[in-house]
């Protein structure tokens, strides 16, 4: 059961997790805010930004990866896949339950 | 070695966190304050809640999964378990000490 | 590709994290803040830490973690590889060549 971690600058971080559930791709977003230090262009450049931690399916997956990369302000965004070792039986039925 | 997700709302966050150390069920729980959005009963909810990392053992894991349920105010609480590709010895050691 | 948790004083997080990047250890790091209830010598203890999650590549882990125990304040620091298990290509090969 996949934990999709995305950044984003703060203004997306609220639509993309608002519009990922409501679109079924995902059954919760948790988002966190973060300080990012990163290498762009060369230069190092610190940013606020928001992590999210999209709990999904499987199935869901490639749709929810497909409307991240369209919907994201930049051009190449951090999206990664986890997957849990275990999950509490009844949290994973639920999750499957929400985006069917 | 299990890092435990597990997501609360505020006020049990705290709580958990002090329990599951002082019951030696985690060395060490990481609490982050984040955003949720979530489907509940056909409608999309926005909610404060706490994410907490819990770090254990193998031999610890299912006795805290049992404490978190049992002390959890929702009927369905998120409980995922994610395992390390690798860590550093030491604090490997240590969290095996402080849950022993 | 690696994903490593550090956990850090805030002060020594800000630090590490421009230091990861500016040494190319780290093509990013988020730095989140967070409260950490732990165990130390017998006693419960509650601290201000700042988890940070750096982006890096498998030849650059080793590296990174040495130079992380390096610089850290802590005797035991909590240093995790955790590997995600898909990640988007086009973000995989930013990180691979920021790193370089």
């Amino acid at each position: 059961m996949p934990t999709v971690y995305v950044t984003a600058p703060p203004p997306a971080a609220d639509d993309l997790a608002r519009t990922l559930v409501e679109e079924r791709l995902a059954a919760c977003v948790n988002r966190l805010t973060c300080h990012s230090t990163y290498r762009w262009e060369g230069e190092v450049h610190d940013d606020d930004e928001v992590v999210l931690l999209a709990k999904t399916t499987d199935e869901r997956y490639e749709e929810l990866v497909s409307r991240v990369v369209e919907l994201h302000p930049y051009d190449v965004p951090c999206i990664e896949r986890f997957d849990e070792s275990h999950v509490l039986e009844a949290y994973a039925t639920w999750v499957a339950d929400e985006v069917r």
